[in-house]
């Protein structure tokens, strides 16, 4: 081996150990601090090293919000086991919004129209994997399949977005979580009032 | 008067056309492409003229946002004019994603943490003049207020932010449409089939 070859990462997966430095520092600094040159710094290789994983930076943001996506999944699934099908939906919508307010610049950087699905095919597939859940809840709901994981999605994301810019007027966190459980719960009591029609 | 000081602004309103002409670059650029020095370019004056009217930057985006949901407010009420109160949610949620959809950097800076309403009052009572809209609606329903419109406020924004960010699948502009109308009209049946329970 040449010396001009940056010594080779002594760690089992550079690739992997890109992805964490990144998320950490997506959650300190968020997405504008974040490049292929800082997370490099952050995991002590050369500046070129993480161009053997990443093409770009927009590569690297896609990895870290498929991350996201995993992540996110596994919350949710998480939160929908051993709970009643009755209180499935409310508990998996807090979860997701519980899930936002922990990981704030992921939830954006996840949601990003910068960060594109269609060009990355595993990113996609993530993201796919966790409107899976929102898929199964609105099916087990008994009303028609699309409306209702859509609006199911929209309501969970809108509250999601809202609260997490601080566009709803608020007495509190505990007036927030109120909130969330009443706008839930009644969104909940309308889809069966409407199923048991 | 002094020659160093830059020539009166000759149309009636200075602040009134820069406000206008940050729109244009708004709608145009994105709100990254927009300054004082942008739009002071834009009107015509010297690049310290927009500083008798807007202390900094932030000023100059807390006007442009309030000038937006001015206007849409004015685009929720219109939308209701003139129709039957059992249609006016869905009319009203429509407007509501049309007028995202018409202006999407300014749906997005007039939705923005980085624009605080609580530092900008003039800003947070155009705000929630438009919100009234959803809260009059919300009370037509007959059911608990506040959860009624902050549910219907999230959905509709939920939609409006996962359809601009381009993170429903969908087969085209049609196809959008019918979504959105099929959302909207089971939340709506929701609601009615609840409060009729």
């Amino acid at each position: 081996m040449s010396t001009s070859v940056p010594p080779a990462y002594h760690h089992g997966d550079l690739r992997h150990a890109l992805v964490e430095a990144g998320l950490e520092l997506l959650a300190s600094g968020g997405a504008e601090s974040l490049g292929l040159r800082e997370v490099a710094r952050a995991v002590g290789v050369s500046a070129s090293a993480p161009y053997r994983h990443f093409e770009n930076r927009q590569a690297l943001l896609a990895a870290i919000a498929r991350e996201g996506f995993l992540r996110f999944d596994a919350v949710l699934r998480a939160a929908g086991e051993g709970i009643a099908p009755a209180q499935r939906l409310q508990t998996i919508g807090r979860a997701y919004i519980g899930f936002a307010f922990d990981n704030p610049q992921l939830f954006r950087l996840m949601f990003s129209p910068e960060v594109s699905k269609d060009a990355n095919p595993a990113l996609m597939e993530a993201a796919r994997l966790a409107y899976q859940s929102l898929t199964n809840l609105a099916a087990a709901e008994g009303l028609p399949g699309r409306e209702t994981a859509v609006s199911t999605w929209a309501l969970v994301h809108g509250l999601s977005v809202l609260l997490l810019d601080d566009q709803i007027r608020l007495g509190g966190i505990e007036d927030r979580e109120a909130l969330i459980g009443r706008v839930l719960g009644q969104f909940v009591a309308g889809l069966r009032a409407l199923a048991a029609h």
